[in-house]
């Protein structure tokens, strides 16, 4: 039965929204409705080599965008620091909120904007999209099963990428008045979603930022690193670097059972994508070799992990939309604990490394 | 040409001991002469059990073996705190030494060995076996390669082990009075080797235990972790533990490349052994999969790695026995290192976690 799409409208002509109108034309239940531009021009050649449908609308202001009737969501994939301004505006509007990580430059900020969003009644997601492979599903129903993984104990995260010069000098990944959290809020986010979403949501105890980051002139992060210590003992470390080659690993060990891929946040192919686990692995009798190796673990996709989060975020406001249900709490509550410990391990590296304690 | 190959005595038949006999058979220049226990009959079990030649020799005390003129050798696998005593008593014997690491209880003990092995010109070296892998050697080839690899940036090794409930009541891993170091010396001697190796050997300027160790009721560690920092801003985590499945990875980042293992200590299969590496690999256009998939490498072995340890050990015994040549201080300088990261971790969890420097 065919349903009316959610009709998505794109404030801002980032690179990563060439991905994500891709993702909102593969969705089956979203639409590419509008795109704004401070540049009608930038936004009309944006729209067109997109494959915007014909009907789309090209607005020169995000304003005009936001005051459109015919658009229901809005994704943001502006610099942070624009964040809050736009993003309470869009909720504002009345229009579902779709926005790129890190969500705000603090947590302060961040609940501004949930709050905006929840007294207009709409719903919010941030763009953290390995979080809807159906790989990650799968991922999570190993680390649940008390038999083959058992009980959390440490989690590592790495991601990290080699910028060159020209990043180095102009992205606003490293502009203090762009996307101040640098390193940190962009590869850290990943980071740190991924070791909460392994740790089942719950948040550390404490957060203490590693010796020796790396920031910029401006005193934007380029390189730094953490660890997490829960209450029952669990700890997870993790690095996050514009300085070092392309990595994006998970290692996570339980009791009973140990789960390991390299590729978490892009997988190598679209098409498929896979992880590695192991339970009670053992040695043979003379420790030359293990009797059971870890086993590799194949997922098919029918839709690449953008459209996955694109079809999630258009059913729960469809579900406002038509059936008068709540936003859904979960999202938020997921994006809100990223940068709560976030803001612990930048306020770690501000006092000296001390460790911060997580306060809810 | 055929020589005559070094003369090894065994004191103690722990259970690696069995292991080390196999290699020291298989290794080309190293021979099988003694087997020593405070047991006669457990001494002959052992040497029937593990394929003794039926010319050696088996002594019912330590002192009589070492007292036999026909020994060059010495593996040393008893418990931690016996080593001082029958090190030095080795090294006073004029018999080289090959012991189980960790080597000491601490720095302190660990000189005191080092002393008498270089007082008496006999050869030192720990058994940490996966150095002498020739897969260790092809690794190090890519992480010196400045293209290939570049500069290190960070470092993560991981190596746990789920112990039975008679390994935590019974094991002499467990015990103060025979391993005090706990899985911080048996596990964590492995990652803090791996990452000194990882990194040419230079000592980190800091070291600073994560939060959240676990002390059995004895204080002795069965799970720790530590952060080391260098002064050129390199990083790098370490887990050890007693308490979680079995794991043993290596993950190095440099600047322009990745090395990734997950078998470093025992390799999966003896006959062959993989590590992963990647260089400069980037993303498509729409960052929806990788243009360059890290690549595998798997190297063929002729002797096992604790074979390649022995016939190493045995070759710079040669050198001094036949050619008057010095003690090699290679190995002895690199297990001095190890003590000194362990130590220093060990200060960090009696500090409530605040970093150590490290003094060489």
């Amino acid at each position: 039965m065919a349903e009316i799409p959610i009709r998505f409208g794109i404030i801002g002509c980032a690179e990563i929204a060439c991905k994500v109108s891709r993702a909102i034309l593969l969705a089956p239940n979203a639409t590419l409705s509008a795109v704004a531009s401070r540049s009608i021009d930038k936004a009309a050649n944006f729209a067109k080599a997109n494959g915007f449908p014909p009907e789309a609308k090209i607005y020169g202001s995000y304003e005009s965008l936001l005051d459109d009737p015919d658009i229901d969501a809005v994704y943001l994939p502006l610099p942070t620091s624009l964040h809050l301004k736009w993003a309470v505006l869009t909720a504002q509007k009345r229009k579902h909120l779709l926005t790129e990580k890190p969500v705000a430059l603090n947590v302060s900020e961040f609940d501004t904007i949930l709050k905006a969003c929840e007294e207009n009644g709409v719903q919010m997601m941030d763009g953290t999209m390995w979080v809807h492979h159906p790989r990650t599903q799968k991922m999570k129903e190993f680390l649940n099963d008390k038999e083959r993984f058992g009980q959390l104990k440490t989690v590592n995260s790495y991601f990290s990428f080699f910028a060159d010069p020209d990043f180095l000098k102009n992205d606003i990944r490293v502009k203090p008045d762009l996307d101040a959290l640098g390193a940190l809020g962009d590869a850290g986010w990943y980071c740190i979603r991924s070791i909460l979403w392994a740790a089942d949501y719950e948040l550390p105890k404490t957060v203490s930022a590693l010796r020796g980051p790396v920031l910029n002139e401006a005193g934007v992060i380029l390189n730094c690193g953490a660890s997490l210590h829960w209450e029952d003992g669990k700890t997870a470390t993790f690095h996050c670097s514009f300085l070092s080659n392309l990595t994006m690993n998970i290692t996570a060990i339980g009791t009973f059972g140990t789960l390991h891929l390299t590729d978490f946040i892009i997988p190598y192919q679209e098409q498929e994508a896979s992880y590695t686990t192991s339970t009670k692995p053992g040695f043979n009798k003379l420790v030359t070799g293990w009797v059971s190796l870890p086993s590799e673990h194949t997922v098919t996709v029918d839709l690449p992990q953008e459209a996955c989060m694109v079809r999630e975020f258009a059913g729960l406001v469809e579900n406002i939309k038509k059936n008068g249900a709540q936003p859904d709490k979960k999202w938020p509550t997921i994006s809100r604990k990223t940068q709560l410990v976030l803001d612990a391990v930048k306020a770690s590296i501000e006092k000296g490394f001390e460790p911060v304690e997580i306060v809810s």
